[in-house]
């Protein structure tokens, strides 16, 4: 394993990471499809509509009995039958005939069009008076007019939307080839970090974030969350205990204490698996410089920082787009750190390093034609500055920082709600 | 229950939906917090951060110790042991003396500041050079300081993203006080619908969409899907699943078929129902003027058209906002039509009539400095219609149409992912 990589930069991750396959195919039933990745494109089974429809409520006709007809002159056409909802036409329309019809009726072998009711007035309860003409195929829609069997519905890596599952009903796909989900584990690692659950807290103890921001963000990016842990520095039962979570995850999640030697330590856990490739180690990017990337056999480990707001922005920015790139979604959608954004203004300049990418915490506040994004300072350490946070500013590693007053794109941290409270 | 309500404008409809009470409190753990709404505020039960902490590595000094030091005239001082990270301090701190501190170790007694490393010598193991000077709580957090106990960490309505579970995590809460969601049963009827489950398709059925899409929106909107039934039009059967749906669900959804009547039809089931208050019986809005909003006992009913693009239209704009303010989330974060928006510049005229909404399904095209909005038409009854569009552009009830070249504010029908494919 080649322990002294260079740091790279976020765009060189990307790189890295765009070139991932996708996880295996799986088939799903239609009612757990919704926001899932087609892992094949999908051509209709059938043709939409399945048999010809009205799409007017009136009388299905021979459109060339209607022709010439008009107010003053309108043909007079012997009443034969009625079609019901969801029942074939009761028998075929013969010449100068017609048969009641409701909008999405079956169409009458033997019929073209259909009057609208609006253009017909009932003589008797055998005739009926056209009073306008109606071209052929006219208030109709043929077999495969909407959809034609064999059409390409979606190609691949198509994320399914509720129209998209609605559509794959009406065309009688019961279960769809999707994408599999990639299931990751979440680890906390440091000797001072202890659980939520662990009660009374310990003097020179802190309680355990990172499990719990990583977890929402990678809920929110289409991975499945699955162990979730939080264990003391003790390097052999780290690796006793990813060598078993990489039997059933995809993807191992590890953040690391806030101790200097961090980022050692993660690399000593991946010395002990013979197969692990390192991709990164160490990236051009504040805050979350100490992030590892490796390939362990199938899988994939992440050593993330510890400190709670660089282990949030490394997994928005890397590990999202990772888990969007295993699920066949592809990379561009989201080109940097996912979610919505919303363009604001800054308030403030922030200074940068070229090479470098940083991550600014903001608050968004309302002003007269849009926002205004107030960077969010505090000493590192700061959990509220998250809290106080919409969202966040990304300074591309080629500026050398932003002027007071430019437009910036803010990526929320909602992506439903721009600003809360 | 009044029957002939004058049909309302969209605007009055959510008006009527944003006096909702939003439903009873529940508390769940932190794990199953992500996304969901504050019932009431919170107050943080403790300090964050629990013990004075080193941000730095260094020495845990009195600072007074260090006054005038300078590399010239450095201070000495004995070096007294050592803090683990995760342990409390060893001993208090005596004048004179300094204590070895990682980031993040708990300070000893006595102690008020840390001195970096870098400007620290270690001259033999009971020694060490400070070459500058701190000042009294220099490089310390102290108790508190980053969230006070008894601080109000949320409001009532804060809707939790992954960062505020953490902070949650970090002061000891377990169970969250969150509004519960709300329960929804989304029945598909029609004569002439049948389920995609059903196998081959008799002559003129169709597969039920309805309940797809609907689906998918109302779990995109933070509800509950519970029970999904498709149902023939037999009044008497749907009064009974009604009735039986209400124990247990908050909402009920009900697509009508797409005959004339099927307003009517849904205006009679809730005749069965002493206990019903029809709020709204038609909106100005097109597609979806059929539309029906009652409320029946503390549960409602929503009478959807049952064309597949009026149904999912009238979900996205009334029934999502609704579930919000079922949950406590404040309506005006969802102005009309929720999820992400993109602006884009329209590629032809529509038009439209005062005092009506319209909803028109347009396709996403990437031009040189943005998007261009191209309107899909087809057919009203058009399923890929549907699939084809990336969103939709409301006309609002003031406008009488939009000129070509306006700029428009493009509602996306997938949050996350602006144009597929």
């Amino acid at each position: 394993m080649a322990e002294f990589l260079r740091v790279k930069t976020v765009r060189e991750v990307l790189e890295i990471i765009q070139g991932f396959e996708a996880l295996e195919a799986e088939r799903v039933p239609l009612s757990h499809s919704y926001g899932r990745v087609m892992a094949m494109p999908l051509d209709s089974p059938e043709p939409i509509p399945h048999f010809p429809r009205a799409t007017m409520d009136g009388y299905a006709v021979r459109s060339r009995d209607t022709f010439g007809a008009s107010e003053a002159l309108p043909a007079l056409l012997e009443v034969s039958g009625e079609v019901f909802m969801g029942e074939a036409a009761p028998h075929s329309l013969q010449g100068g005939k017609a048969m009641v019809i409701p909008t999405g009726g079956m169409m009458p072998e033997g019929a073209d069009a259909v009057v609208m009711v609006e253009y017909t007035h009932v003589l008797d309860e055998k005739t009926v008076e056209i009073t306008r003409p109606v071209a052929p195929g006219e208030n109709v829609i043929g077999v495969g007019d909407d959809i034609a069997a064999g059409e390409r519905l979606f190609p691949e890596g198509w994320i399914l939307r509720p129209q998209d599952v609605a559509c794959l009903a009406a065309v009688g796909c019961e279960k769809v080839p999707v994408v599999a989900r990639p299931k990751v584990a979440v680890i906390s690692t440091g000797d001072e970090i202890v659980s939520v659950g662990d009660g009374q807290l310990p003097l020179g103890k802190v309680r355990d974030m990172n499990t719990h921001s990583l977890r929402g963000i990678v809920n929110a990016a289409g991975g499945i969350v699955g162990t979730v842990m939080v264990l003391e520095d003790d390097l052999e039962r780290m690796v006793h205990e990813c060598r078993n979570l990489f039997v059933n995850h995809d993807v191992i999640l590890l953040s690391g204490g806030s101790s200097v030697g961090a980022r050692d330590y993660t690399l000593k856990i991946l010395d002990h698996f013979a197969e692990a490739e390192l991709l990164v180690s160490g990236v051009a990017i504040r805050p979350g410089k100490p992030t590892i990337l490796a390939r362990v056999g199938k899988g994939f480990f992440w050593g993330l920082p510890g400190h709670p707001f660089s282990a949030m922005m490394v997994c928005h920015l890397l590990v999202a787009p990772m888990l969007d790139v295993l699920q066949g979604k592809q990379a561009r959608h989201r080109p940097l750190g996912g979610t919505s954004t919303v363009k604001a203004i800054l308030d403030r300049q922030l200074p940068s390093v070229h090479g470098r990418t940083d991550c600014i915490p903001v608050r968004l506040r309302k002003s007269n034609d849009g926002y205004m994004a107030e960077p969010v300072f505090g000493r590192s350490a700061m959990i509220s500055v998250l809290v106080k946070a919409d969202g966040y500013v990304v300074i591309s590693e080629h500026d050398e920082g932003l002027d007071r007053g430019v437009s910036v794109e803010v990526h929320l941290f909602s992506p439903t709600w721009p600003v809360q409270g």
